[in-house]
Order: structure tokens, then C-alpha cells, then sequence
């Protein structure tokens, strides 16, 4: 058995224990699951010539991110610019923020980075003066070199978030990063949060069939203006199927398909799409028990409920209720089914993983199963609470 | 201007600067709101002589529990073994786990703590093998000295969560607790925490007045044996003033007071409750602009929505919209009504405060209002991801 490392204080594991050891409540990755959603993802993005770019506003981890791209991932998504830095100082080499960013103090310190030249970084725009700050970003940084970094237009295939319309005002914007050598136009991000989470596979369908079409419409719009895009990038695990294979969209960004949550699970699972299992559980122990009901001591704190509870993956037949910050209510799904003991491990799927992750400050890696599986290694959350 | 010290290498706010300066998202404490619920809270209890130990699972703060027994509070609870350690070794010297602790892990690393005894610690228990492995560690630690720890009796008063049943029940964990020099009995832990959220200020007084059946039924059951317990404690934000009329509790649990989220103002308010402020908010950045909305920087890896979506303190008229993990979506109240430009500030006042806390390493603190205040200071949330 060995010390946990000097910046682990407080791991609730030590590299070499056996699960049993593991204190409660982790945030415990099964290793063998997740390198097999890993190697799916992976083969079914070479298989189709596509490009993969996972997320690691999921993961948050630079380890991660590193294990994605020897599997051939071109590199990582992030959502913000403290991510970025801080996966790019941990050494990650292709990053791209998939997200506006317009605050100046906040391109400033994206422009030192890119000043570095040790990582690739690209960001996504949608308005004229999220493009111009950037520039004058750089500029005040230094950086002369032409196409220091990429620019993608946003466009808004649905979703009403962020994004300009598609067509013209794309045109705009694409226009508008021309007038910048120091930004390369690197094509247009396109993006549905909302498709993923339809339960129906048809639905899904349907709603990218209406997101290819402002893809398709705004391709046309640039190309009549001799702008031809390098590469249209989105796609999460709950629709990618759809992206791949409408010849659209030449990169895939999904997360969730390493750890796949209790919410992605829920879907009516796409013919074309390859099986992930899950990966990331949270251990938790029975602390309280009563005649009706057994409590476990992992809430709200130790996973997020934005997309519904967690579910019970072991012991079977179990319904987790609502038991605040850090409590959970266990209670049996058939009238009169034993209800575990004082001290027995509860093993629960998160509804959301990209939240809870975001929770912890780091996994538990275990390998050999989590029943009889030993700790293999701890992996930092690096970007933990990188908020800005 | 002062740089910030060095265990913040990526803090959004330096000492001195304007409120206009800190990044987004960030955690701010209009500081001058927070004294005045401070002071509001101190009178309270003190006028009524009740002792009054607020919970720090809701700042997570060693130096905001500090201010608090400055004021007069007796000490602080917390609901997890990683916080009370933490919170000990930053000076925090009299602090309850108002919960159940029953893995041997744990309750070992809570002993050595003990055993220093720069901090007096209590905790709750709710089933006999709970209070002989307490014992056990303690004696695992080398503690010899009589009354070394505090223990209260959980009672369940109507949560259905952890705790004991009032009456015989109680009795028998209160004469096991007397099997074990080492353990004090120190009264019991009653505390409904779904009373808090009930919004009629008359169904609150009626689930109190229940809870106060089951004190009362459970006193006279340990007075019959000669048992007087030296005190009740519990109540929250809610429901204090019934707890504090009722003659039977003599110490206030009370935590949320001090932030004051969307959830507990949409409570009817008591009469005789003291009135506190929001002090707690989440500065917020619009980064992207549509017709029809516009969308901010603050999701939910910055606040928590457990109880509800963040409310929109300024500017007026808005209304937040889920936008997932990163992005919030603002539209107008009134149709017609100016939405907020580019760039704009928009403060957030968190459905719920514990959790959103716990997304942060550091509140900002502003002396001088959040429109033309200054950052005070910066205050660690020491037990940020203490969830073992």
C-alpha cells in the first residue's frame, strides 16, 4: 500500500487498496468500462473518417484529455477559459473553447497563452465585437504571427442559446474575422445541448435533420460568397449518429460517452450508435437505517440532480429519493424487499456526470471491477471549479 | 492595489479593486448586508437566551464561523467528518457534527482530533452501534479522559431522515451512551429540514409544533428515568421562531440567515422572525446577445438549482431561464422591455445557498454595495468538497 501523493491531503483513497477501503462518498471511475467506451467512441470516429473532440467540460481532467488523444482525438473542447489554461499548462496541445468569450481581462490572458505557442487553442465567436476583442486581445499580447489561432462561428441550430442566425449574419462574421490576420477562420460550430436529452430516437433524429439544414443553409450562403468552410465541428453523445452521418459535420465533440449518466441512459438508444456503458459511479454508505428506509451519505453535494436523481446500481431493487445536501433516501422498490444494512456500500449512476464531476477534486480509478477491483490510480479534476 | 496571496494563483478578485473588476462568474458577499443578518441573528438568540450554534455547511468558512462566535454563537455545526477536521485545524475550537458517523475510518480521524484537544467536538448518533464505534475509536486513539466528546441523540421529529424514534427508543441509545465513560451525553438533536421549505408561515408553526410533541414525549420518557437533558438543539432559517418559542430547544442550528437564497425568501415570513437580507450573489456577465434574449456566463457548475432557478436581483425585470452547466438564459418579464447588452453585469441570487457554495474556493467580499463597492477581502471556503 502506498502513501497518497502530497497533493491529495485528504484522498478518501490510496493507490493499491482494494474497493471495500475506498471512503464514502467518491466519485469512482470503472477503468475497464470506461476504456471501452474509449476504444468504441474511438473506432466508430475512425471508421467514418470523422474527427473526434471530446469534451472535457465532462471530465476536467488533463490525464484524460491526454488518454482521448493517444486514442487519436485531434484534442479537447472546454466551455471556459480558465479550463483552457489550465489543461493547457497541465500540457493538453489542442484545445478548443466551444464557447463566447467577450470579457477583455479574460482574452487577455487566452492571448499570453497563445503567445506561448506551446498549446493550440481555437474559440468560438457569434457578434462582430466578440470577434474584434479578440483580435485587439492578441495585439495587446504580441502576437503578430498570422492565424494564431482558430476562430469558429457559432451558429444557432436550434438550441436558442448562443449563436448567431444562420446564413447571412454568419456571413457577416466570417467576413469580420477576414479583416484579422492574426485570427484563422477555421469553419462554423454547431451545436444542439437540447437534442441530446429527447428521449425518442426519432425526435432526435428529426431536430438534427432541422440543424443540418441551417448548416447546410449557411454553408451555401458562404460558399456563393467564395468562402468555403474547413470544417463544421458539434455533435454530443446523444445525437452524434446523426451529425456523422448527415456528410455535414467533419467533427465530433461528445463527452458523456465515457461515463455515460443515468440521463443519457434513459435515451432510446440510436440503431448506428455503439453501446457505452457506464463508467463513473458515486460509492456510498448506509449511515442511518430505519424500519421503511436505509440512509445513504452522498446528496446534492456529491452529485448533481439537475438532470434528475441518481440511480442505484448496486445493491439491485433499491429507489434513491431526495435526501438533500448530503443525504440520500434508499428505499425498496417492492413492498417488503430487504433494505440494506448499517455500513453497506450503496453504489450510485449520477444523473448528469459534467456536474458532478465538477463536484469532487478527483476519481478514483479502480480496475478488476467494483466488486472485487483494486485502486490502479487517482486522477486529478483538474479543472475543478474553473468557473471564468 | 494589492496581488492576491498565493494560495488564490487564479482568484477573480483582487483586494481593493471595484466591484466592476471581479471576473464572472464569482461567489460575492455584499458584506455590509451580511453584518446586519449577523447582528439580526445575535439579538435574536441573545434576547431570548438561547444559545445559538450556526450551521457551516452553509459558508464552509473557518474565518466566517470565527466572526459568528465573535457575535456570541457558542460554536458552529457542520454535517461531515472532513469538515469539522478542517475547520479545527483553522481555529475553529467548538464545532457538532450534527449527523450520523459510523465508518471506523472516519470516526478514527475524528478521535486523533480529540485527542489534541484544541477543539471540543460533539456529534449525533442514532443507533447503538453508532455509539460503540465512536467509543471504539476513541479508545483506538488513546483518549482516556472522561466526557471527551459531546453526543446528542438525533430524534427523527418528522423528516423521515436519519434519527431515532422519540420516546423509548431514544432511552435506550441515551443509557448506551452512559456505558462509555470517554462519551458525554450532551442532550438531544432534533432538527425538521423539510419544515424549513414549507412556504405558509402557519403549516411551518403546525410541522414545528409536531416536532415539539416528539421533544416533548421523548424528554419526559428520559426524565421517568431520570434522565434530564441538558439540551435540545436544532431549527433552521424557517422555522426558528417556533423552535425558539417553544420553551424545549435551547440552541438554534440556524445557517442560512447569514446568505439568505430565493428559496427561504419565498417563504411567508413569521412575524416575530427577524428580517434578513440577501447577501450572497453570483456576478454574472452577459457573453452573447440575441433578439429575443440574452445569455450570461453562470450555469450551474455556478449555482446550484436544487430548489429552484436563481432569481434575477439586477438588473430589474429579468427572468433566468435554464441554459445548462455554463450558460443562463435571460429574457424580459414584459414583452417589449430592453434586454441587457453585451458585456452587462447581471447579479444572481442562487435558488439555493449550501450547494452553490460548495462550487466555489472563495467568496469576494464587497464593502460598499454592489454598484459602486470595493472588494474587501477574500474569504476561503475552507470546506469546499469535504464530503467524506
Amino acid at each position: 500500500m502506498k502513501a497518497p501523493p502530497e497533493r491529495w491531503p485528504h484522498a478518501q483513497a490510496w493507490v493499491g487498496q482494494g474497493v471495500a477501503a475506498i471512503d464514502t462518498p467518491s466519485l469512482v471511475i470503472d477503468l475497464d468500462a470506461m476504456e471501452r467506451n474509449l476504444a468504441r467512441m474511438a473506432a466508430f470516429a475512425r471508421e467514418r473518417g470523422l474527427r473526434l473532440r471530446p469534451h472535457a467540460k465532462l471530465h476536467k481532467s488533463a490525464e484524460l484529455s491526454r488518454l482521448q488523444m493517444a486514442q487519436g482525438a485531434v484534442g479537447v473542447c472546454v466551455q471556459k477559459t480558465e479550463e483552457a489554461l489550465r489543461l493547457a499548462a497541465a500540457g493538453v496541445g489542442d484545445i478548443f473553447i466551444s464557447n463566447e468569450v467577450i470579457a477583455p481581462a479574460k482574452l487577455a490572458r487566452l492571448a499570453s497563452a497563445v503567445r506561448e505557442r506551446t498549446t493550440r487553442f481555437a474559440i468560438a465567436v457569434d457578434c462582430a465585437e466578440g470577434i474584434d476583442r479578440l483580435a485587439a486581445a492578441l495585439h495587446g499580447a504580441g502576437v503578430t504571427e498570422a492565424a494564431a489561432i482558430d476562430v469558429f462561428v457559432e451558429i444557432d441550430v436550434g438550441q436558442g442559446r448562443c449563436g448567431v442566425a444562420p446564413g447571412e449574419a454568419a456571413l457577416a462574421l466570417v467576413r469580420r474575422i477576414h479583416q484579422h490576420p492574426a485570427l484563422r477562420w477555421a469553419g462554423l460550430q454547431a451545436y444542439h445541448g437540447g437534442a441530446q436529452h429527447r428521449r425518442g430516437a426519432a425526435e432526435r433524429a428529426e431536430t438534427i435533420a432541422a440543424s443540418a439544414q441551417a448548416v447546410r443553409h449557411t454553408l451555401d450562403a458562404l460558399r456563393q460568397q467564395g468562402f468555403e468552410a474547413p470544417l463544421v465541428t458539434g455533435a454530443g453523445t446523444g445525437s452524434l449518429v446523426h451529425e456523422a452521418a448527415s456528410g455535414l459535420w467533419g467533427e465530433l465533440q461528445a463527452g458523456s460517452y465515457l461515463f455515460m449518466d443515468a440521463d443519457y441512459a434513459a435515451n432510446e438508444r440510436d440503431a448506428a450508435s455503439p453501446v457505452f456503458e457506464h463508467a463513473l459511479f458515486v460509492k456510498s454508505q448506509v449511515m442511518s437505517c430505519s424500519a421503511d428506509r436505509a440512509i445513504c451519505d452522498a446528496g446534492h453535494k456529491s452529485h448533481a440532480i439537475d438532470s434528475g436523481l441518481p440511480q442505484v446500481a448496486h445493491p439491485a431493487g433499491l429507489v434513491f429519493a431526495n435526501g438533500g445536501d448530503e443525504h440520500g433516501v434508499l428505499r425498496t422498490a417492492a413492498a417488503g424487499a430487504p433494505l440494506p444494512a448499517l455500513g453497506d456500500t450503496v453504489w450510485l449512476i449520477p444523473g448528469h456526470c459534467d456536474p458532478t464531476v465538477n463536484l469532487h477534486d478527483f476519481f478514483v480509478g479502480v480496475r478488476g471491477g467494483l466488486s472485487d477491483g483494486r485502486v490502479e490510480r487517482l486522477i486529478t479534476i483538474d479543472t475543478r471549479g474553473a468557473l471564468t
